[in-house]
């Protein structure tokens, strides 16, 4: 399964944006700016930017205001990654096949260079060339999505204090909804919010993200289990290693291809009204389901 | 010097909202939220949410609204200590006379509890009960304030990269600018923005809050010299040891203190046009100068 076409397209342009939207390298002080932009240049397949234009593009031909939510959502997602790969949490050294940001630039600059991508990502709001209304709610939505209650920073304690217990069905579905569903979800209703859609259409969008998102966990945990490390640019079986709250260790493998095809197809029921103009969204779902790495 | 009679009072509202503004400690996933209030709740003086309250006072004796800011930046300003504190960074065991986040729940809930009070931050931010070119308006500062780009998490680079060098009069003040002032203006200015105020308003009270920043910073420089651990609640004399940049190190004691006076006066200069709708603003000036710990 190759990534849909009009990925390398909305990705390179996400590139271009983010460039844009970060402090350049030379900028003082320095350091922090290149760990930033280290991090965030690190080969990202940047799925939650493109599911931001692309939900904007079914109401607005025009995203270039999307591209600020697309990027601080890129901003927050990078920043967890930094985190939750520090010695404290998951101790991971390597990510998308390169030393981890501690491992690059020490713990001190890693640490401070998550919290300064999590600013950003609110600043980068804050400038969304739009009305002052509509960036106030693609800020509630991101933040509430990145927080506690439901949010990632909640799934990721959830997550941690998971390991090595015995979890039920429920429990697993509430770290992936908030850890992983939550910030993929925000992703979409923020790039409909940004170019002005309808409540309706934005909570119809928010039932796509949620699947969408879960589903996008389920895949991940699966590739965990059946890929290489080599092909995934990270350690392999390591959620095994970990006793990690995943799909396959509660449900099993074949019955957690079956989920991720449920949570496909529930997905893109909520798109029925948009016909063609939502094709590209329908094309991500087949391609999570599919997906290799 | 005892602290302005006022500060007692508003630092009891602020508590209130604080508590009203955070998840109660029993909401899923628990543990993140002890964390996180056990280091709001470990004794702050309040400084910044005041400011906050006594700029918007200066305009609109409702200043209600005004204390979603003023928690927003008290979150902010909680984070920076939790971070600040960890092995990687600071080290410190005691904050407070307690001990530090990492030393009371292990360093991984520590990162978290300092990521998601920043993320609460932009939460209480966008539910702030005012129109929503005010909120826009407050995010703009505060998240720039919080920043790489003279704002906080640029200063704490500056600072840690400064420890042991010889550093120059200049870049000292470009550090404690950065490190502590912004998020101090920041409070300033968005309370003022939160009701209302005028753009000449808004900048006499950036000028204000530039001014009464660094006063700040001077001052707490000369107490970690002058004064006793017992009486900081902190491990004093740490600056000399960390050979930190500080303006004792840079200027010598008694410069220190004409700097601070210097300071004050310059920042209650701004305050003119007020009368004695500002005369709490300056009494919290006056403080700082003759504070003892």
């Amino acid at each position: 399964m190759t990534l849909p076409a009009f990925f390398e397209e909305d990705r390179i342009a996400v590139d271009a944006s983010l460039d844009h939207l970060m402090p350049a390298e030379n900028v003082a002080p320095p350091s922090i700016h290149q760990a930033m932009r280290y991090s965030v240049f690190a080969g990202g397949k940047r799925i939650r930017p493109i599911l931001c234009l692309e939900a904007a593009r079914i109401f607005d031909p025009n995203v270039a205001p999307a591209h600020y939510p697309a990027c601080a959502i890129e901003f927050i997602h990078t920043y967890s990654l930094i985190h939750d790969d520090l010695p404290a949490l998951d101790n991971d050294d390597l990510r998308r096949g390169k030393p981890t940001s501690h491992k690059k630039f020490g713990e001190a600059a890693a640490i401070l260079a998550g919290d300064a991508l999590l600013t950003l990502a609110f600043e980068t709001i804050a400038t969304t060339p739009v009305d002052a209304n509509r960036r106030v709610a693609m800020l509630s939505e991101i933040s509430a999505a990145a927080g506690t209650i439901n949010g990632m920073v909640g799934g990721q304690v959830a997550d941690l204090e998971a390991e090595g217990k015995r979890i039920t069905p429920e429990m697993l579905e509430f770290i992936h909804r908030s850890k992983t569903a939550a910030l993929i979800r925000a992703s979409i209703t923020s790039g409909a919010l940004c170019v002005g859609a309808s409540s309706d259409d934005v909570s119809r969008l928010r039932n796509f993200g949620e699947s969408l998102g879960l589903l996008f966990q389920v895949t991940d945990d699966i590739l965990d289990v059946e890929e290489t490390s080599a092909a995934l640019g990270k350690t392999a079986g390591k959620d095994a290693a970990q006793q990690k709250a995943t799909y396959p260790a509660v449900h099993g493998l074949d019955r957690s291809h079956e989920i991720a095809n449920e949570l496909a197809s529930k997905a893109v029921t909520e798109l029925a009204l948009y016909g063609d103009r939502a094709s590209r969204l329908r094309e991500i779902a087949e391609y999570l389901v599919q997906r290799r790495a």
